[in-house]
């Protein structure tokens, strides 16, 4: 058993000071209102939050980081870059690159990440001799960097509406959704790793395909709307919106997750919404890829809960997604406080969609997941503690405690210069 | 003389590696490749940029961060806060407050300030023994801090168009424009002091005054169509855009500098390009007061050079406001690459726009002002060094030289904990 004692904490109903939190086996035992540390006790400065989920991540995008802004171009000449990266990576690479990528997030406050995942089988399509090689190193890889990680297995299965899949695409594919899940029901769960699905898309998975990843039983992600030339091809093919497709599927609902939400019409948002649909909005992501500032606000107020995810890694700080969520709405808005504090602090947590429901709050029974936020530094200081979540980043994250394990202390990590990590993994990706 | 051996450096032709710079009283007098470091020059790790310019800052509203996200609201609602806090100040107070601010600044890479400074009075308007105290403090504080500065004294007389003065502005006014131009001959510029003149806007300085603000002798900055009302009420009194009035003044040319440009028509943006009036860009501080998102590429091509300041200090961090002037062209046009890297570097470094146009290369004669960007963090880790402006954050600012005098090393201050001035003079302020 630890205890930890927190100068103050953010609980399920606010900001309290001098918070002492008990764990066993990684999970909290106790919570209560103790002015000074006891003996013993590990002390977290500044604020305490619940661990952060990172619901929406592609791990190998992360050797892309200042490496795709040399020319002009749009989202499309983007990802022919990242399929050349993608064609690089083998279980090896893919091992060292998203441990350390894993290790920054751990750095920045995650304490699970979801990782979209559809890097399956060895450039040209042949299967690894574990045909889940490639998500057994990404299991590996969140146990190495001390995080939890939800694997979500993505069904890729064509190049476009009505395309065969291209050369770079055929290592993503498993040929029919019947063989994509077959593949995933032989993928075994354990303490920190837990499996959900995924649709990459209404482009690159057929209509007829969509139900079979929909009756996966866990959690389901799908990528939703982020360029309008999606849009435009399934109305085209389909004479529907992919949020409409997507409901004909079946594949709407509260276990649901779509991500991005960028371009969607009141239709749509009624349609997400009123199934209980989350949305993972990425905003340093949307900003990057020029995809544009989805209607955040609009999709909360209608019922769809939020999360954040860090995507394409351009940025990895789950606070300056916070950030950016609110900032885009003011942007597109001409109004402040479209989300109140404590409503990005519910996206920043929102374990829920990476299945882990008992996961994200600071309570009796909750895994103990603590992120420790300084708020001494030239960035936080002078901040209201209610207020700090719009002006704390990654670099004020102090310590990370992950189901009682601490991962991170005093912004240092226990594998070391993660710094030093990223530049080996991505020198050997691009080599 | 001091020798500062660069690992690699910003030069005006590219990124060299291997850089030998030489200074003497405060001046580069050579720029040399040499392999490794000879015996006796300092080191820089990382890539060395020219010192950044922070084109635009009101140093109090450092004490509203994170102070103004509880309610909703707009920007005028967040303007009614602020003036609660500038009603506090007095000259040691200011003082106290924007050492701290200055330093934060620092700390981040800015080697020169622009103060956009209008609470030149007591509360209600009464003179200071001194008129100009809290110029001076502002002048003395960035001594401390170890910066330049370009006071901008900015001529303030008016609640709004054919409105007195309020109560809470009473302490911004000198009553007319001549008056304005009287205290401002009396300030007394030196080495790291220079005077400039602004427009608060057309808001605030009748029409009939605009011209003798215009014809001050140095650079001319003014708040230009930050918010739609400004440009409706300009329109609604004469007929005219803000851009249009100052036109007609005689105040656009290349040494004005038009802050924020948010709302402008294809006219306005024609007049301010063709004039080679430059726009300064606060993309941090337009998201978090809901203002929107400006022209900035349009204005380039018009003829407009660009800067970046962090006006109210949401945020202070000259590289992400570079981004975030690179990610709102993406968010408005679908497009990336709006800017190329060396333009958002163009941009970081406009001390032109702050009458320094000696400033802001690694160039035999310029001020020796240094600032070495760590390319081996999380953050940086993997980017090649041509874009790591686009990856960077004040948090890789290693060491900062400013006119030959080492002000950061190791990312510390010389004046120490400067989370805990910030403290301080916060608490102070709001006391």
């Amino acid at each position: 058993m630890t205890a930890y004692w927190c100068a103050s904490a953010w609980l399920p109903d606010g900001v309290v000071n001098g918070v002492l939190v008990t764990e066993s086996s990684g999970k909290i035992t106790s919570v209560s209102v103790v002015d000074r540390a006891p003996a013993g006790a590990v002390v977290l400065p500044g604020l305490v939050f619940p661990g952060f989920a990172n619901a929406h991540s592609h791990a190998f995008h992360r050797a892309l980081r200042g490496r795709t802004h040399g020319g002009g171009g749009t989202f499309w000449t983007w990802r022919d870059r990242m399929y050349e990266l993608a064609g690089r990576l083998d279980p090896d690479s893919y091992l060292e690159l998203a441990r350390a990528a894993y290790a920054e997030m751990a750095l920045a406050g995650v304490t699970c990440v979801g990782e979209f995942h559809y890097v399956h089988h060895a450039p040209g399509g042949a299967r690894y001799d574990n045909p889940n090689a490639m998500g057994h190193a990404l299991a590996q890889a969140a146990r190495d960097a001390g995080i939890r990680i939800t694997l979500l297995d993505t069904c890729y299965l064509a190049g476009g509406i009505g395309e065969p899949i291209s050369s770079d695409q055929q290592r993503f594919s498993d040929g029919d959704a019947d063989a994509w899940a077959s593949r995933v029901a032989e993928l075994r769960p354990d303490d920190g790793f837990r499996i959900g699905a995924a649709i990459h898309s209404v482009r690159a998975v057929p209509r007829a395909e969509l139900s079979t990843v929909a009756a996966f039983d866990g959690p389901l992600h799908v990528h939703l709307s982020e360029q309008p030339a999606e849009n435009e091809a399934c109305l085209a093919a389909y004479s529907l919106s992919p949020t409409q497709l997507l409901a004909e599927a079946g594949a709407l609902g509260p276990r649901t997750t779509a991500v991005h939400a960028t371009h969607l019409t009141p239709q749509d948002i009624a349609l997400l919404g009123g199934s209980g649909t989350g949305a993972c909005f990425c905003p340093t992501t949307e900003a990057d890829l020029a995809d544009g500032i989805g209607p955040a606000r609009e999709l909360v107020d209608a019922g769809s809960p939020l999360s954040l995810g860090s995507d394409q890694h351009a940025v990895v700080d789950p606070l300056a997604e916070a950030r950016a969520l609110e900032h885009g709405e003011r942007l597109r808005t001409g109004k402040r406080g479209r989300f109140a504090p404590a409503e990005l602090v519910a996206a920043l947590t929102a374990h829920r969609a990476l299945g882990w429901p008992e996961a994200g709050r600071i309570e009796v029974g909750a895994p103990a997941d603590l992120v420790a936020v300084r708020t001494d530094t030239v960035r936080t200081a002078g901040s209201l503690a209610e207020q700090i979540v719009l002006t704390a980043s990654a670099s004020d994250v102090d310590t990370v405690v992950v189901g009682g394990r601490v991962v991170v202390r005093s912004g240092e990590h226990v594998l070391g210069d993660v710094g030093g990590l990223l530049t080996k993994a991505i020198e050997r990706a691009w080599a």
